[in-house]
């Protein structure tokens, strides 16, 4: 089967591989009918040294497919269903997965890593497929499909992100980053009841959709001149939540600066830096730091309904598709900001 | 009258100063009939540089005292009253104040700062007494005045650890640090239901007394072979609540090594660094860092009736007395270890 692989930085193809089978009782292998690249991949593109055997890394950690086979120990999925898998795989009995953090699940893994292929590919199994997947009731063409894909990570991650943030009915939240995930940041704050959302972003077509779908006021000045510009807009107190969507230091410090005494910055950008600056600001003011890697898997059943009944929209932060052959092409497109976020249908 | 002061790291004097007058028509001048001195005020003891102008800063903030005189604004205390003043002053009225986040006040300060005096001292004035001052309904010299003193600062500030880390029924808390607030942290985590206490600390004297707080294990190991005891002692997981009671990077290294996944680090001790480390490890694990400067007026009130009833005895912590002209060699005592906490009867 043909599937994405890296070899390094800026090296991605699309090669035959061994095709995907049942290897455990619990695996399902399904047929991937949408995946797409994410704004974490951008990561190993930009970073990855080769490894040293030469051997590629599987890549996608995004998909929706057909269940083609399904293990003997499977029993919530079988051949023929149309499911959605979160960007973590997990055994759904554990402690975590019992708490909803399946993203720490004892029996649980990253697809790509471990033997186990990644989602921009005709196909793969799933390792723990009843505590993995979650059935979809549309057919594979639905017009929904690209808002059901966001399930899969990058709605779960803003919504993460908002969560962690404590958005609350009324309050002020301000987005960091206008990338897919902080634009479905400000949809996650939108639906969590916030009256004024901040959209922080430089790039002026994505702050644009971002205030279609709920940002208030965008800010596109950095450093100290945003910082102000939050407390002109928040009477001097700053945002209750901050959504820090990026990653960077710079971004962390401007998150910590801009929040409010007493208030929250959820953070679901992944950290490019050893330690989180602004220790004692966050001391002073008391500010709560919370999030990391979203548990998807937990947001599926409750943001499902909204995507299915038109309430939220995150399907709009993708702006281009591609076929498999066409991923290459995809992550140079991402990564020079000629794309926002690309679908892939294989 | 007399008051003690500190003119640069070491060097704490008891001076003769102007008397503590009335000066707004929100303030209260009160005798002080109890002191103490803190483990903050040993950061400065090892690291003040001289003022430019020669002048020494007042010091203390911890301290019980009965109103002298009331300015004519004044209306929760009149003179005559015992009263515990925590260690920021606070209007009371402010949004902040409202939200129980007094030491964001606007209109609040720390004592010792803006021509406000320190409670290390024979008087002193109280600005916005109505939204800093709570009343004591016992006599001046009851017994319980240790333990209704550490309500000023150090109990507070163990319960915020315990709040900020979300210690809850059953949960298993770790404490790190076995100074005076982490064995409030103790007593706190024991009062909101921990079933499990680990006290991390290498001073025996002091986790006995920590065990006898509540401590349901002792670790004395440092670094690496602390976190493996705590893995040993929590099957692996780690503790669900961490109250980081040091400020050193060290600890807050500790703290985020021995957390569960998906549990909350609540930080009380002043930051010695300027970035808080293990960004990654986290974010992997949503870990939640919450905590600062606690907003001990918020809690006078929840913790005072068990103060009275003698439900929790955080008054243990002081294992010595000084008279005024003794507290210079209180803070000799407490930097040399010789002390846990001294208390101060002018």
């Amino acid at each position: 089967m043909r599937a994405t692989v890296m070899y390094e930085a800026g090296d991605v193809r699309v090669e035959e591989v061994p095709d995907a089978t049942i290897e455990e009782p619990t695996d399902v292998v399904l047929r991937v009918t949408r995946a797409c690249i994410c704004g974490s991949d951008l990561w190993p593109y930009k970073q990855m040294a080769a490894n040293e055997d030469g051997t590629p890394n599987p890549m996608g950690h995004e998909f929706i497919g057909i269940v083609e086979e399904a293990g003997p120990d499977v029993t919530t999925v079988a051949a023929g269903d149309l499911v959605v898998a979160p960007f973590v795989y997990s055994d759904g009995s554990c402690a975590f997965c019992e708490e909803g953090l399946q993203t720490s699940c004892v029996n649980g893994g990253v697809w790509g890593r471990g033997g186990v292929g990644g989602g921009q590919a005709e196909a793969i199994r799933v390792p723990h497929a009843d505590g993995t997947l979650v059935k979809l009731p549309v057919d594979p063409d639905d017009a929904l499909m690209p808002a059901l894909l966001t399930l899969s990570d990058v709605m779960g991650t803003g919504h993460h992100a908002a969560i962690s943030a404590r958005v609350a009915p009324g309050s002020t939240a301000a987005v960091i980053g206008d990338g897919a995930v902080g634009l479905c940041g400000v949809i996650a704050a939108k639906r969590l009841g916030a009256e004024r959302i901040l959209l922080l972003g430089h790039h002026s077509d994505r702050t644009d959709l971002g205030s279609e779908l709920g940002a208030t006021d965008v800010i596109a000045e950095r450093g100290r001149e945003a910082t102000e510009r939050v407390r002109e807009l928040t009477g001097g107190e700053g945002a209750h939540s901050v959504l820090e969507c990026v990653g960077y230091e710079d971004a962390f410090q401007t998150a910590m600066r801009i929040v409010r005494p007493g208030g929250a910055v959820g953070r679901v950008g992944v950290p490019q830096m050893q330690a989180l600056p602004a220790a004692g600001i966050g001391f002073v003011n008391n500010i709560t730091v919370s999030g990391g890697i979203a548990p998807a898997r937990a947001y599926i059943d409750e943001l499902m309904p909204d995507v299915l009944e038109g309430r939220i929209e995150p399907g709009r932060v993708f702006d281009s598709t591609v076929d498999l052959e066409g991923v290459p092409g995809g992550y140079d497109a991402m990564n020079d900001r000629e794309s926002l976020k690309v679908l892939v249908k294989p």
